[in-house]
C-alpha cells in the first residue's frame, strides 16, 4: 500500500458491488414522495434512496400561479442534498441520490410511483383518475426500459388500485411485480382504532381493510381478530358489547378510520406522513424478502373471491417478498363482507374501463 | 378481574406514572417543525412528541396573500393525526400530542423552538433577527410558566446564537438549560465531506465548526483529526497535499460547507430535514443522558476562550446530559482560529445588543 | 461553571433520578440467568441489568475438583466485568450491575428468576419440581422485602407453571404481578415451524401454545390463522391437506415445536439462548407498557376455561403492561383443545398440591 | 398462481439470489465463539451466521467423566437449533446455519476463527501460543479452498497477533483480507475506563491502544483526545492533574484495562461476552462497508512506524471496510510511545520466529 493515495470510494457504491445494495427510487418529490424519502432515508436497511421528478420546469403553486426559476428538479436536487447534510446523525449508511432520467432506476430493487395531483378537501380518490391515469402511464413509459428483472413498482397516486392495473397495463410484465400501495395503511389505521378502544397494543390487533383503498373499502370484521380471539367474541366478553349494538360500535370504529385521511386532508390540505411510513413497511417487505401478509393492492385471479373480482386491482391479504406478490392469501369471508367488496369490485372494474390513458 | 371492564388506556399515559415518559414538544409547525416532529416520531426512545403552534387563526402563504379557513392549529392537528395514523408501522412507542396551550410543555424534558420565518434565498441569518427575535420571546413569554425543572429550550429559529441569548434573557432560568441547535448541523456536514473526500467514515472524522451559526462561523481544523492522527499530517502522509495546497483544499471543504445550506435553499427554498435530523440528535443526547460532546450554542463563561466571549451565545464543543449542558469543553484553538471565532463573538455580541424584544 | 471540577457521574444513575431508569435484575446466573443477561444488556429500551446469584461459595470445576476462592458470586463479578467491558460497542446506554444482596431489586421494574437445576438430558420439566421449589420459595423470601410496589416477577425455572405458583404464594402479592415464562418460546418455536412449513414469515402466524410449559401442553390449533386465515382453511386451500391427512400433519408440527427442547438439551446439555431472548421479550412488554398479547404462565380465575383452571398458573393468551397481567384473553377453544389443556391443568394442580417449599 | 402449492422457501436462501445475502461463519464453538454467533446472531444488518466446530468427537463434562456419543459438532447443531428457536424474537431476518465441513464458508462474507485453548488464570495470552498456532494453522489449511474472493478473515484465538500471521501465511491470500481482533476491545475498555473517570461518554474519547493485544500492549495517550482536546490538556483544564501526577494518573487506568481481561478470567475462568460484541463490531464495519478507522491486528508495510515493525502483525489505527484493511492510517506518537511500540513488535516479531505450525 503507497501511503499517497486514493483510499476510494465510500460506502453505496462499493457496496453495490461487493455485497449489492438495497435501494428503493420514488418518483415524484410532492409531499408524499419527499416524505417518503425522508422515511425511507431513516431505515437501517436501505443504502440508497433515490428520487426523481418528471413535471417541466416551471410550476403552479397551491394558488395556481406561476413560479419562476423553481422547478421540480430543483426540488429533488435540494432534497437529496439537504437530507445527505443529515446522514451522519443515522446509524445505518443511507444516501439519497437523485437524477434527471430513468436510469437512476436501472440497478433499483423497487420503484415508487408517486406522481399526480393529490386529493384536495372534499374530494374522493376517484375523481383524481382522470388528471393522474395519464401521469403514471407516462411515467410508466419511461420506467419501462430501466426496469430489472426482480424490480417491483409499487403505485402509490391516487386512486393507486386504478392506477396500479395502469400501471400494470403499461408495464406490460408480470402482475406479481406491480402492486398499489392499497389498504396497508388504512389497515394500520383500523388496528390502531381497535386497539386504543380496546386497551390493546396494535400488534396483537388481526385486522383487515380489503377491497377499494378509498370509500367502497370494507372492514373485513368476519376475518378479525385479538390475538386469538375473534373481534366480536372478545368485545362481547369483555366490554359486554353484543349484537346490533356491537355492530353500531365496529361501524364506528371503521367511519374513524375512513374519515381519518379526509380529517387530515381537511386539516392540512394533504396527507403525506401515514403514508410515507406505510411506504417505508411495503419496500421493507419486498427489499429483506420477509414474506408477511400484508393488504396491498393486486391483481385478483380466479382463486381469489370466488373469481369474481378476477382481472382488478384491489387489496387482499397478500404475502409479500423479493419476488413481489408471492401470493394472495384472502381468507374466506362473512357473505356480507363478500358482497361488499364485491361490490367495491365492480366500481373499480368500471373505473378501469373508462379511464384513458 | 371482571370479565366486562374497560382494560385501560395504552401506552404514554400509563408510562408517564409507571415509569416516567420520555417527551419533547416542538414550538412551531413550518416546514422544520413539522419534520422535526416527524423525525423524533420515529425515533425508537422516545414516548411522545407534542407540537403547538402559536401563530393566531389566518396566515399568510408564501406569496404574502391571506389564506382563508386554514390556520397553524389546523396544520398542528394534522400533522398529529396523519402521523399517529402511520404509528403502527414504527418499532417503537411513539405518540404525537398536539395543544392549543403551552400546558402541552409542562411534562417535557425538551422543547424545541422552530417558530419563525425562515431563510429565503439569498438572505443570510443575521437577516432574519428582527423579525424573528420578538417572535421567540412571544414564545418564551408564554412556556415559562409550564418550564418543569428538568426541561432543556432548544433554539432552532434563526439566527440561532443571537436567539437563544434572547430565550434565557427571557426564560431567566440556569443557563445550562437553554442552548441553540448552533452548528451541530455544519459539523456533521463538515464531517462528511471530508469523510467522502478521504473514502473514510464520518464516524471517524473528528472536526467541528465553531462561532456563529451563520456566515462567520469557524472550520477548526486546528483541532480536527482523522481518527487520531491530525487532519494536517492525514493529508499530508496520505494524500500528498500540503502547505498552502493544503490551505486552499481545507477552504474549499470548508466552502462547500457552509455554502450547503445555502445551495439547498436556493434549490428548494427551504431547509428542513437534515435540520431535523440534528434536532434530534441534540435531543437524543439530553433525555437519556448521554454527556457526549456536541458544539451547541451556549453562552460562554470566562473560561472559554480566555473569556473574550463571555456572554455571547455562540457553539463550542459541550457535554450534554440530561442537565442540558453539563460543561463547556473547548480545546485550546490555533492562533487563527481563536482569532476567528472571537471575531465571529464580536458579530454576535453586537447583534445581542441591538436586538429588541 | 468552574473548569476544575468534577463533572459527574455517567448514565444509569443520574437517570434514575432525572427520568426514571428501567432496569431489570436476574436472579441465579448459570447457563441460563447468564445468556439472559447477556441479550438483555443488548436491549436499547434498558438501562440497567442487575444480576446477582445465591448459590453458596465453592463449586465443582470441569474436572470434577472442588474450588477454593471461587464461587457463584465470582461468576456474577466476572459476567458483569466481562459484559461492562464491551458497552462500547452497542447503541444503548445499558449497563450490568451485580451485587451479593437482594437490595439490588429495590428499583428494578422486574425481576426475573432463573435459579435451580437445569434440565438434564431425558428429564422432564416437572421432575426438577423437588429439587427447584425450595430454591425459588428461598429466593422469594429474601426478595420479598425488597420488592417495589410495581415490580413484576417472571418465573423461568423450570417447571416454571409450578414455581410461578409457589413465587405467588411466597411472596404474598397480586397474581398480575408474578408470572411464568410459560409458553412465549414454545409459542415461538410453533409459529416458526408452521411459517418454514408454509413459506410465510412468522409475524404473520397466529398460534399459541398453552396449558403446561411442559409434556401436556397443547397447541391450540382451535384457534390458530395465517394472516386472517383460520389454519385448516389455509392448509386445505393452499396446500391441499385436510381432514386426517392434515390432523397428522398438525400434530407433527407440535411435535417437532414440543422436542425442540428435548433436541438441543440432548445435543448441548442446555438450552440457554432462545429462552434468553423471550425473556427479553417478556421484559419488554412490561417495561415499555406494550399491553401485547402474549401467552405468559398467569394464575388463572373463575372466568378463565369456563373456571375450571381457577388457582392454577398455565399458559393462556394475556396482555402485559407495565403492570404486569393486564387481562388474561383466552378465546373459547375447540372442545378437543379444551379439554386438553384443562388434563393439563390437572397435572400442574397435582403438582402444586404435592410440592414442598 | 395455482392455490394448491408451495408458496416457496423463507428468507436466507432467497435473499442470497435476490439482494446478496451478508453472512459471518464463526469457526470454533467454545464459550467465545457460541457468544460470538449468538451477539451476530441478534444483528439486523446479518441474514446467516455460520457455525462449524472442528474439534474431533468425544469429550469431558463437568464431572470429568468422558461422554460418549457427545461431540463439538452436537453443541455446534445445539446451539444453532437454540437460537434458531429464538429467531422471532428478533427484528432482523437472522438464521444460524452449522455444518460438518468449511463448504459452509463459500459464501460468508468474513470468517471469524476462535479455536483453540483459552486463556487460564494466570497465562498469559503469549504461552498459549504452542497449543493454538497448529490448531489456527490446521483451521486454515481446510478453509484455504473454501474462501471467496471477497471473504475476510478475522483471527481472535489468542495469541492473536502471532496467530493472524500464522493465518496469513498459511492462506496465502492478500494479508487486507487477514486480520486479528487485535486491540478493538481493549481500546473500548479503555474508552470507557475515561469516559467515567471523567464523566463524559465514551463516544467522546478517542483514544486507542495499539500493539500486541497482550502485556506490552501500549495505550497511545500522545494521539489521545477527549472531543477535541489532547486528553493531557483536558486532564489539566478540567482535573487540575498535571505533570507526574497526571502520568500516573493515566498509567492507573492503563494499568485497570490491561488487568481487566486478567480480573474477568480470574473470576469466571474466560472471558466472552465482551469479545463477543467487539467480533460484532468489527464484523459489522465489514459487511457494511464502513470504513471506519478500528485498532485491528494488521500486517505492518514500511510505511508504518518508521517501516520499524515490517512483516508483524500488531493493532494501529487501520481503515475497515468490504475489503477488510483498506488502509493503516497510523498517526506520528510520541519518542515514548513509538518506542514502546516498537518493543511490543519486537516481541511479537521473536514469537512469529519461533511459532511451528
Amino acid at each position: 500500500m503507497d501511503k499517497i493515495r486514493e483510499l476510494g470510494l465510500k460506502g453505496a457504491e462499493k457496496m453495490a458491488k461487493v455485497f449489492g445494495k438495497k435501494k428503493v427510487v420514488v418518483v415524484g418529490d410532492g409531499r408524499v414522495g419527499s416524505s417518503a424519502v425522508f422515511a425511507l432515508f431513516q431505515q437501517s436497511w436501505i443504502n440508497e434512496v433515490g428520487v426523481i421528478d418528471v413535471v417541466l420546469p416551471g410550476h403552479k403553486d397551491e394558488n395556481g400561479e406561476w413560479v419562476k426559476g423553481f422547478n421540480a428538479m430543483h426540488n429533488v436536487e435540494g432534497d437529496a442534498l439537504d437530507m445527505n447534510d443529515g446522514a451522519s446523525f443515522l446509524n445505518g449508511n443511507g444516501r439519497v441520490v437523485e437524477g434527471c432520467d430513468y436510469s437512476i432506476c436501472d440497478d433499483a430493487d423497487a420503484v415508487v410511483i408517486t406522481s399526480g395531483a393529490p386529493q384536495k378537501p372534499g374530494q374522493t380518490r376517484l375523481e383524481l383518475l382522470g388528471a393522474n391515469a395519464s401521469i403514471v402511464a407516462g411515467v410508466c413509459k419511461q420506467l419501462k426500459s430501466h426496469l430489472n428483472d426482480h424490480c417491483v413498482v409499487i403505485v402509490v397516486s391516487n386512486p393507486c388500485d386504478v392506477l396500479a392495473w395502469v400501471a400494470y397495463k403499461t408495464l406490460g410484465i408480470d402482475s406479481k411485480r406491480v402492486i398499489g400501495s392499497g389498504c396497508v395503511l388504512d389497515s394500520s389505521r383500523l388496528k390502531q382504532e381497535i386497539g386504543d378502544d380496546l386497551g390493546i397494543d396494535y400488534r396483537s390487533v388481526n385486522a383487515t381493510i380489503i377491497g377499494e383503498h378509498g370509500d367502497s373499502e370494507v372492514a373485513a370484521y368476519s376475518a378479525a381478530s385479538i390475538g386469538t380471539t375473534p373481534i366480536r367474541q372478545y368485545y362481547e366478553e369483555y366490554k359486554g358489547i353484543s349484537g346490533a349494538e356491537l355492530d353500531a360500535h365496529l361501524e364506528k370504529i371503521h367511519y374513524n378510520v375512513w374519515h381519518s385521511a379526509y380529517d387530515v386532508i381537511n386539516l392540512k390540505r394533504a396527507t403525506n406522513y401515514a403514508i410515507a411510513l406505510s411506504i417505508t413497511r411495503i419496500c421493507k417487505a419486498i427489499l429483506t424478502d420477509e414474506k408477511v401478509i400484508l393488504p396491498v393492492s393486486v391483481l385478483c385471479d380466479k382463486h381469489v373471491l370466488g373469481g369474481k373480482a378476477e382481472g382488478v386491482y384491489l387489496s387482499v391479504p397478500s404475502i409479500l417478498g423479493a419476488n413481489g406478490v408471492e401470493a394472495i392469501v384472502a381468507p374466506e369471508y362473512s357473505k356480507e363482507d363478500t358482497e361488499a367488496v364485491l361490490k367495491s369490485a365492480e366500481t373499480l372494474r368500471e373505473n378501469c374501463a373508462k379511464v384513458q390513458f
